[in-house]
C-alpha cells in the first residue's frame, strides 16, 4: 500500500512529459520513519544537495520539503510509525529532448509505504547473498548518487528475487565488489572493517556514512579502499548496511558461509545506540 | 505540441508508481513520421528487440504496436506528415523495489511530435559542435541500447544548449569518441570511413546503421573500431547521424574546422537515394 502526495496533496499520476519518466532525470532518498521520525534526515538531505549540485537541480526549499515530508507522514494515517517515505526529485516536465536549462527547478513526490522490520533471526545469523552476474558501469558521472536511473540496480536485484536471494553482490566492470542492489557492503578481514571505494560507481549509502561515523566516533577505524571478489570471499566477516534495515550480518554469499559474527555485532550493538534501535542483536 | 497515446487511447499521464518514472526501468525509440510512414521501422524493432532481450522484458505484439502507431499518427491531425513518434516500452506499474519478474510484460505509449525539418544550409555547410565535459561510463550492462536511462545524455545535451553548439561529441571516461548526445557520429580519415565501436557505451542508432548498410551496399567500406580524440581533429571529415535528420556535416569541433565534405556529400548522396530525401544536397 502506498500514498504518493506532491505539494502536500494527494499525487496518484504523473504527467507523461515528466523528464523522470522519460529519462530517468532526477534523484532520490528512501528515508526510514520510526515514530513519525525521518531517521537520518540531515545525511538524506546531504546526499540530495550533492545529487542537486552535480545533476544541476536547483535544491527543492529543504524546511518545506521537511514540512511537507511530515504531512505526508501523518496523512498516511492508515500505515503505522515504522514506515519508508519515498522522496523523488524529478526534473519535471519540459519539451522533448534530453536538454534542459541548468540549474533546472525540480518538483518533489513523496510516497509513504508500509514497511515490516526484518525477521530477527537474521540479524541474528545472517543473511543468504549471492553475486549477481550483472556488472556496474565504471567511472560513472553520477557514481554516489541516488539518482532515477537504476537499470543496473533493476537487473541485479532481478537476478536476487529469480535466485531467492535475500540480497546481492554487485561487481563492477572490472570485478572490484561495490555494493549490494539495495545496500552497502562492509568486510572485515584480519580485524579491520573495510567498505569498498564507490568513485567509480555505486550508492553512497547514509546507513553506510552512518556506521563509519558511529565507527570513528568510537575511535574504530574503517577503511575505504578497492575490494576485489577474492577479497570478499577471504573475509572473516560481511555485513550489509541500508537506510531501513540498518545493519546485517551477511551468511553466505554462493558457496562462502560465515557462521559467526563477532566484529559484526559489535558494530550493531554501536550503531543500535546511536539511533538504529532495529540494530540491537 | 505533443499527444500521446496508451493502448490507442489518449495518454498525458502515467501512474506514479510506473517502473519508468521510479527507475528509468525500460526503453524508448524515436522513429521519423514522412507523409504517415514509420522510416527504417524494422531496424527500430529489431534494437527495440534486442532491448526487450537484454532487460528481459517480454516483446510488445509487434502488430498491435504498429496498428497503434498508425493510429497515433493518425489521430494527431494537426500535426503534418513530417513529425516524430517516441515509443516508450515501460515495465509498468509493481510494488515498491528494483527487482521485478523476468521478463516483465510492458506498456507502451506512444508520443507524436511536430518537428521541423534542419535548415537546408546545415546540410550544405556543416553543423557547430563541441566535446561535452560529461564522460560516458564504461562497460555499461545496457551499452548499445536506448533506454529509459539517460541522465548521461540529459547532462551532455544541457552543455550544448548551455554553449549554444548544435550537437555535441561523448567521449567515454577513457577519452574515447563514442557519439553525439542525440546522434552517432563518424569520421573519414584517409578516405577510410571510420564509426566509433559502442561495445563500452553509447546506442547503436538506427540512422547509423543505415548509414553502414547503405555504403557497404555500394561496396565502400566502414571499419568500427576505437576512435581517441585525437583521432577525431585529425580527420578529414565528420558526420552525424540521427533518425530525423538523416545525415549532416559537421563544420566544426571546438577549435577545429571543416570546410569541405566531399565524401561526406557522397554519403549523403546515396542515403537520401536510400529511402532519406532529407540528405540530398
Amino acid at each position: 500500500m502506498s500514498h504518493w502526495f506532491h505539494d502536500s496533496e494527494p499525487a496518484d499520476v504523473v504527467s507523461i512529459d515528466d523528464r523522470a519518466f522519460q529519462y530517468g532525470d532526477g534523484l532520490f532518498e528512501t528515508v526510514a520513519i520510526r515514530s513519525g521520525e525521518p531517521r537520518l534526515w540531515d545525511y538524506h538531505l546531504d546526499r540530495m544537495t550533492m545529487g542537486c549540485e552535480r545533476l544541476q537541480i536547483a535544491l527543492p526549499d529543504v524546511r518545506s520539503l521537511r514540512r511537507q515530508l511530515d504531512h505526508a507522514v501523518t496523512q498516511s494515517g492508515d500505515i503505522p510509525g515504522y514506515c519508508a517515505a519515498k522522496i523523488v526529485v524529478s526534473c519535471g516536465v519540459s519539451a522533448r529532448g534530453y536538454g534542459r536549462e541548468t540549474p533546472t527547478s525540480a518538483k518533489t513526490y513523496i510516497g509513504v509505504f508500509a514497511t515490516m522490520p526484518v525477521a530477527k533471526e537474521l540479524y541474528r545469523d545472517g543473511v543468504e547473498t549471492l553475486v549477481c552476474d550483472t556488472r556496474l558501469a565504471l567511472y560513472s558521472a553520477t557514481a554516489g548518487l541516488k539518482t532515477l536511473n537504476r537499470l543496473e540496480q533493476v537487473l541485479a536485484r532481478s537476478e536476487c528475487i529469480a535466485r531467492s536471494a535475500f540480497e546481492g553482490m554487485t561487481l563492477d566492470a572490472s570485478e572490484r565488489l561495490i555494493c549490494g542492489t539495495m545496500s552497502n557492503v562492509f568486510i572485515v578481514s584480519n580485524q579491520t572493517i573495510i567498505t569498498p571505494s564507490l568513485h567509480r560507481c555505486g550508492v553512497e549509502g547514509v546507513m553506510r556514512r552512518h556506521t563509519i561515523e558511529t565507527l570513528r566516533a568510537n575511535d574504530i577505524a574503517v577503511d575505504i579502499q578497492d575490494v576485489n571478489e577474492d577479497k570478499l570471499y577471504r573475509s572473516d566477516e560481511v555485513f550489509l548496511t541500508n537506510s531501513q534495515f540498518g545493519i546485517l550480518p551477511v551468511r553466505r554469499c554462493g558457496e562462502k558461509v560465515w557462521q559467526h559474527h563477532p566484529v559484526t555485532n559489535k558494530v550493531m550493538a554501536m550503531v543500535a545506540k546511536n539511533g538504529v534501535a532495529e540494530c540491537a542483536v
